[in-house]
């Protein structure tokens, strides 16, 4: 059986102590290194092969450090504690260099928990919106590998086009509400099943938010990304292999970053994820 | 001179190694163990003391893995990468334990960033409240320590009072939009300068949302919370010791935890941080 190519880029093999051994995959390379979200997804499948891990992920943390080299690379997890019903971690990955050093290029932290049975309510509203069967697939005006990895049908907000190369000025947006918003169906290409790793590589599916507010094609990247995982397995069960809407927007560009906060529902409404990066732009 | 009891609370002194002792203080006590964004202050407050340090606080995480308990605390600093720019930190706190072993009770990362002249704007609304002259002081419905150390006019989604000392139903508003939504003045009590230390406090002053959108008065506690700065060192002199606005809601409750997304705003209307928090509950 051939492995989705998914899993193939966060196929990872057991070192000692809690290391993780895994290799860039060039299906899903980004500008400069492979595309974020599936450097986060190797971070998800690591810990939830970790012989200690206890229940499923609810909070990831990744801090994108350095720029992954193509080649090989290690994943750390360290159990921080294990609590009655959950259990934090602490993430580090690092790379070879040519002169024999490691270097980290990636930190952060995760938690795991045991779901419960609780008071249970959604609060934020599943969007108004046309479904993915209705609209054309997106076809991106820049090119980047990862691109091709999944079926993308922009509602609203997609990508400008830039003339030439440089960082031309599009239609400029800031002065309208809701002026960094994008809504898009999203879905693996070959269709896969959603698992917390799909979902985490999902979280990091929209370009910088900048590009969309100022009509710039700014260089950007992501620093740091975090996301709170709500569904259970009954909700990625009932997710399928089908489109996850997301959605985001950015509160503040300021100074060299900007935030994005970030909602993935399933196409029946339910609420799977929500996620928010600190992004770097020039 | 004496140190603002703020101060008094993350007064830290250097060990070996990038290491730092401090002590945790009655006066910022909750339920149990100490107000958690005092605890995050002494983390922004450790990093900023590090003779390294490369420029200012932009993302901070903090995850409270055990109730720090009364008595001294060790922060530890790593330093994973320092770039052109910016700087990334791994942060441990540990305590003590009486059997002589150390117990970790705080895992986290940071970045640090000198903040450049860029494309900026802010895209999130801040709100028609009105001044907090206008509005009385909150008188808490129960007790805790470190409501005293901030002054607080709730504009909207005080916290509900429940009768008796168990999860009693109050109005539950579950059916609204917007039902978890807490807008408030905040300031600090006696008055006192904003830094990034003293945002980061004020970034988690907001009592469970699951109470306010539940009508319970269920056991609850932040596990993870992130911190986005977007104030550079104009703002915060701007802001000086005045009030801060600051509005949170949750956009999901499900299986123990709740997430919960946070904008700090001056009174002037300028963005000082946006946060996020999972939390959990019974």
């Amino acid at each position: 059986m051939n492995l989705h190519i998914f899993d193939q880029a966060i196929a990872l093999q057991p070192l000692t102590d809690g290391q993780w051994s895994g290799h860039t995959h060039a299906g899903w390379w980004n500008m400069v290194g492979p595309f974020g979200g599936v450097t986060a997804a190797a971070v998800v499948r690591a810990i939830s092969m970790h012989p200690q891990c206890l229940g499923d992920p609810a909070a990831l943390t990744v801090n994108y450090v350095a720029a992954v080299t193509e080649g090989p690379f290690t994943v750390h997890l360290q159990v921080a504690r294990t609590n009655r019903s959950s259990q934090h971690w602490q993430v580090e990955m690092t790379q070879l260099q040519s002169d024999g050093s490691s270097a980290t290029v990636l930190t952060g932290t995760a938690m795991t928990a045991i779901r419960r049975n609780t008071y249970g309510a959604v609060e934020a509203q599943f969007p108004q919106v046309p479904g993915p069967e209705s609209i054309l697939p997106w076809v991106p005006p820049i090119s980047m590998e990862w691109f091709n990895r999944y079926d993308i049908r922009v509602v609203q907000g997609a990508m400008p086009e830039f003339a030439g190369s440089g960082p031309v000025i599009a239609e400029a947006v800031s002065d309208q509400q809701s002026a960094s918003l994008t809504r898009q169906w999203v879905r693996y290409q070959p269709a896969r099943a959603l698992d917390y790793a799909a979902l985490a590589a999902m979280a990091d599916v929209f370009y910088p938010r900048v590009w969309l507010h100022s009509g710039q094609r700014l260089p950007a990247g992501t620093v740091s990304m975090t996301v709170y995982f709500h569904a259970d397995a009954t909700d990625l069960a009932d997710a399928g292999d089908g489109y996850v809407l997301c959605e985001a927007r950015a509160q503040a560009f300021r100074n060299g970053h900007s935030d994005q906060t970030a909602q993935l529902w399933s196409a029946k409404g339910a609420m799977l994820a929500t996620t928010h990066q600190l992004v770097y732009y020039k």
